[in-house]
């Protein structure tokens, strides 16, 4: 089995320096500060549950292209079936995390490689897609975590990208040399990139035939000269940094969903790490099938997941007041429950209407109509489930004390006794949940959740796109007995 | 292959002579009245697509049970595959007719009786399930249709069965005999009964276990001795009886769904027709694994039929009216393809995720959770579409004249000159696209697919009864690393 | 006091003789049809109630034009109590009806007339002001009904008026004489016109420099020479037609808004009957300005009357059932309460905000904002009504048989018996209280209430068009701090 | 003038020494410590404004009570012209602070104890009601700052207050002196309290007559022996004492709203601050007389402030996008406008309809119906806002880093250049703008602006207790021509 273990990661980690910036200071060792910790802890836990005999099934695979068992998060989806795991997988890495698996972006970026280097080098005779599993192989082999990037700063959005004052808004290819590429510009709201080993960069957005520097996708390790990673930071990161303990925090270990923006400086890519280089008629197919893959996932299942650990917290505060019973309640959690059958359902209907895509090229993406209406429903359902979560959780959600309150010995009795609901519950436990949900409704999960995949205008796009409206005019036709048009004279 | 022709289906209605009354009158012939014609046109186009090459694949299946092809809507499903090809259907018969087939609620009374006869024979040693099989066999070889009927007058809500003065708003047993059972009663909102050859009775809820008497369920012909026909009359009935020509009519061959409530006036059943007789705790279940199927396609993938020829409907007014490239119609009739799909992917994980009920039993059920989740979104979607499309089409949806006006010499070019559009399709077109909106968007379906298959209330309950929490509760519990209760001193 | 009776009205009816066309007849008397017969009555009731001292308050008021009480559908609004007695009556009298008062789009006319002839003779030096106070003085003494007629059957919509082939789909001066003007054209969707004694025609739309003979405004009695009313026909006017006994229907006496197609045929305008006529700048101005009153109370206030209709039959089923207790119903009718409500707080708020347009006019205008504000709450609302009132009425609402059935001999002990609810209403109150809702929620009021007013659409370009964002952005400058911008070099 | 300058009155709060303790330590000085400063800045400009020529209309009024002008936070509305001007004053406060104005809940429980008191006096001959009104004269001549407190901690949901194991989950008089009361207990979640000078109490619910001792209400300064606040500690919490500068923060004076626990550990209460003790029936007049005012506002008024800067700062980052004539995005605005107008109509709404309660009393409050209505949207409509505010703003909200970045010399020449959008703004002023739309859409403000004033379902509750259908019902059985009930035998 081609599988690290959770040590094995970490110790690669500890032989990368990637340059990282955070709340104005550098970030000595992602490994050590609280908030980038997360994101190592999150890919941890991906090489953890592929050698745990419970989740194995689940988090591993065989596969063909090495003849070995794999990490799914590095596997190419084959089959209808393979469609459906991943489904799966993505609701199960975001129940048991609680937020991102940061693998989760690169292995759908590999499927849009796939893919597009497979139809590039049958249309245009180029040989991308044999340096691609090249070079997917290696990370099969070490059991590589890799990172995602597409979004970019971009310019004025009324302008082309080939007139604003600065170039460099979108990644741009500024030298081409015997050995490689030099890339310039960055790539924004990259989730987790400095705990990977490698980062997949796919274009931003289709190009059009002016814009071939722009027309680019590679692959390469995060401390490479030239990168440099400026994480974010909220409110949640300076909690984070203020606490004494971990479990004062609403997700203790996993945190929220960390991202950076990603600089390239003069960045030197080497060939066999380039995998889309000027071809723009590409550039588009890169993109939508990236969203393709990822809006089952992402914008569908893995939200299912994010659910699942609302709902319980919701459902054990209820139990901690004495709630059992009340009708509006029940109903609140059912309506929870509801939409994320709903999600469920459409991730799952994605990947049973999946298509090979291009057909011989061995590659199965989810259905593009459903995969779009997965995360369109998710954006709207994650603030309504947040609202009915709030609702549940009640004024505590928001007004709480510190936990460190339950340490103190002058506040410890007031704490105890006025948060207890008179349960024989632990107050300690009441007032984690409550913790919980203010990490889950009352932070950055609503505005999260409708841009990951993109925002719900980019699903109306898509949909507007795909729709063709000529079976149900027929229909309409046929049951009507409709005419024919009049002749034009 | 066991599948009449729809002449046949013609000629063998010729043979029954159910009482009918309509719009206080006695109606002399279900196959020349207007309205009741629909329903025969209905079940004559499910005969007719089983014999058709085209549709032949949906509409057909081999029954081991006879060793035959018959129609799909005679067979139990048996297997994960049955169950989406039956999911399917419902869109493909709703689609093709604008209405229901009248076939489907019999159809999914055969799958509730199978599956409980099957368990009620293996708890109480009755003999229900072959004598079930034994009538079921003999409408696969005589391609019979059959209605379903559930739905009951009841009194007092408020009040137990038993407290009411009057004992026949629900179905009674009033004598046991020999040969057979006598019963009394009426069922309410029974589509298209008195077409059929046989009508399937089954409980209208749970029963507890001194309503012995009303736990009963059977088949008999629409013909039988004691049994009469009121019609529902709407004001699309008044409509189509004053029409000179059904192409005026905005469903013309199949109109709107028909409905009687069935009366039972002391009619015999035999027992080799009578499958359930006062088992009290199997009549809940008799209801509820008939809701679990039919919410799968009644409420769910047969909506997603009607959503076509409304979309398709919305879709050609737009055309005719030069609104193509109108981005706020273009974004509706976007959604409206949003909310179809998410149906179709409710209903599709309905059968995806189905299972055989009970086990060993053979009989295979949609997913109970998302059948309800299914209806419960087509219940609000339903309405939305309507909206939606009620925009697309505009004022003339409501106020559109006669179409008799076509004819009329005096205001025929009026008409051909102000409902034009300025476009060259011919002004008989746009009305008649314009009648259909105001059949889907002005009349009875948004409240008939509300209740159809039982009003969101019932499936927001049943959520209710199925939703464990323990799966979600454990997330949080292992997350947030919660301790053990108090002790109890 | 400048009243008419009911009778002198209807008098005065039989001395017209309007064309009019309905369902491919020609309607000989429009008080004997039965379908435009509603509107008679209808228009009756407002002349009833101006003499009823429990009315008279909302229904009259003074004016000074004429030194006498006036019936308000005759009166200028000229302060703030004005608007809101305005908006207040518009739930009067659609509460009262259950239907149109056809009165109200005529009395908008006159606001926008009002304001702007005075407008347009201050800037312009016209005469049309004192032309129009003449005649609204004889509507006012005559005590007159007078329709209004905006909306047009149109071209192409991707196409230009001046591009049409047809240029007559917009009302056009087809002739300026000595005396007066000719015009062709038609007006559509036009309610109770035919039953007025007045028309009063305003543009469809704001038009450019180059469609000067689309510029025009004018009143005319509906029987003057040259024009044509082409009646909408729909499932409730067949129903209509042909009921025994209008007890029989969902609203016996005042029925669905009668609407129809006015079709002019080189009609002959004389001059003192122009008040606009070739100044295209103003065009624009005379239809927002109806759109501003015609929302507050059409779009507003009025459906709180109708809802207040549908509310009180939804309650009365409740109790028939039994179902006074049931939690999630009596939630249902709170929503509906809570949408009432708001569409009363919009309607009232348009009112008291409402300004004097333009300045010095003396006619006093709705909040432009709150207007339309008002009317696209209320679109989706009415929608929402009619499912939360069709989840109460049950699925009688559409599938119960014509109350004929209640004087048919063999079956009336039937439905007597099945649909009493146990209860001890009358079954006829039962039937009949179902048919209301059926009126309400499975016919043409949800289409009809979007698109009166103009649809939702057009209140969100209104909408979008009144925002003006300068004071929310200096809140937050101030409240951050914001630099002024860089300097450009 | 009866008016105090912000040095004043924090020369007031010098003087007071209130127990305080946040994060787990004691807070020296509320003055001094960056979270408790933010409470004290909000009443400080509550003083600016009332001194300043542009909103001393609003902020100041004439009161007869002690014949001076004051502050309208200490005034009683005595006039709808008070109510409406009250509503107003809800917006102004709100868009100027974006958080509470901290005197508002107490403003708020005046209202309830003037009314109130009143009552008792006149039914019980108590002497609440001039007892009251000496301490409001005292109010409004030192113009002091009084908070108000009403929420418990309370026990077991499904037990009632007497079967709780700690009796004192509700505030409850453990002692009656001779010169006044001692109570027990803690109220949660109370806004600004340690700022205040007095804080006012009132019941939390009503109670029956075996509650006795918990039917108490009454003021007191916060330093009052016996008392202590444990206050609230969120992530913004955190964010605020780690930021260099506030301009860092997304709202940088104001902050959140801070909440604290009151505990009240055997307080001393003299009798002439105490306004109710044990007059049961009367507790809960108390607690929905405030609910009644305090929904116009909190639930209203205020949120449409919030709103403003929230459409501000969408429109701001609109604009440096170069998105300005972007259909969707500008629909989007409109939306936010739509939802904020409709909050306004219902709260001017409630003040227009309100009543003098009870009738002699010379308070008025506003409608109950409307302030509940008004609540009840608001509570939806902001979730709507923030999500549509999110998408307007982007990934970035949440993903953007710490604006220490800009002044950390390698970190902020990346952030000047990818953070720019290419426009000439500064790069500081669009990361302020989207740190304050993570404030708003990615923090506490759903969950408190859902629980503030109380949670939906304490409207519906509220609405289904006033709603009365029997005009409703009126309307229908005239309208049909109801017969009267069968007789009963």
């Amino acid at each position: 089995m081609a599988l690290m273990t959770p040590d094995q990661y970490e110790a690669s980690l500890k032989r990368m320096k990637p340059r990282v910036f955070m709340n104005g200071k550098k970030v000595d060792s992602i490994l050590e500060n609280k908030n980038t910790q997360t994101v190592v802890e999150s890919n941890k836990a991906s090489y953890a549950w592929a050698l745990d005999p419970r989740y194995k099934d689940i988090m591993t695979c065989y596969s063909p292209l090495i003849d070995e068992v794999v990490n799914r998060y590095t596997y190419l989806s084959a089959s209808l079936d393979d469609l459906v795991k991943k489904a799966q997988a993505g609701t199960f890495t975001s129940e048991m995390l609680g937020t991102c698996t940061y693998r989760c972006v690169g292995y759908d970026a590999f499927h849009s490689l796939a893919s597009t280097t497979w139809e590039m080098d049958r249309d245009l005779g180029t040989k991308y897609y044999p340096r691609f599993i090249e070079f997917l192989k290696t990370v099969q082999k070490k059991d590589l975590s890799a990172a995602g990037a597409l979004t970019e700063p971009r310019g004025k959005r009324n302008q082309k990208t080939s007139e604003w004052a600065d170039p460099h808004l979108s990644l741009k290819i500024v030298e081409r040399k015997k050995d490689g590429i030099v890339v310039r510009g960055a790539k924004i709201n990259i989730s987790g990139a400095y705990a990977a080993h490698e980062i997949v960069v796919l274009p931003q957005s289709a190009h059009s035939k002016d814009e071939v520097d722009y027309a680019v996708a590679f692959a390469i390790p995060p401390d490479t000269r030239g990168m440099t990673f400026v994480a974010q930071y909220t409110p949640f990161s300076a909690e984070r940094e203020m606490c004494d303990d971990i479990e004062e925090l609403g997700n203790p270990l996993f945190g929220q969903r960390e991202t950076s923006m990603v600089i390239f400086e003069d960045v030197f890519i080497p060939w066999e790490r380039v995998f889309h280089c000027g071809e723009t008629p590409y550039s588009g197919k890169l993109v939508t099938r990236f969203a393709r893959t990822h809006r089952m996932t992402c914008g569908g299942t893995c939200k299912v997941g994010f659910m699942n650990q609302i709902i319980g917290a919701a459902k054990l505060i209820q139990e901690y007041k004495g709630l059992d019973k009340v009708a509006h309640i029940n109903e609140e959690l059912a309506e929870m429950v509801v939409l994320r059958e709903t999600g469920r359902a459409c991730g799952l209907a994605a990947a049973m209407k999946g298509t090979e895509e291009p057909p011989g090229s061995g590659v199965f993406l989810p259905d593009e109509m459903m995969g779009n209406v997965a995360k369109l429903n998710i954006c709207n359902a994650f603030w309504r489930v947040m609202a009915l979560a709030g609702d549940i959780g009640g004024g505590l959600v928001v007004t709480m004390p510190s936990m460190k309150e339950l340490k103190n010995p002058e506040v410890k009795k007031y704490v105890e006794e006025f948060y207890s609901f008179g349960s024989d519950e632990p107050t300690e436990n009441i007032m984690k949940v409550h913790k919980a949900l203010q990490h889950w409704t009352a932070g950055l999960h609503g505005v999260g959740t409708w841009h990951g995949a993109g925002p719900v205008m980019a699903q109306k796009i898509m949909v507007q796109r795909i729709a063709n409206y000529e079976h149900e005019k027929e229909l309409v036709k046929r049951t009507l007995n409709l005419k024919d048009k009049k002749k034009k004279p």
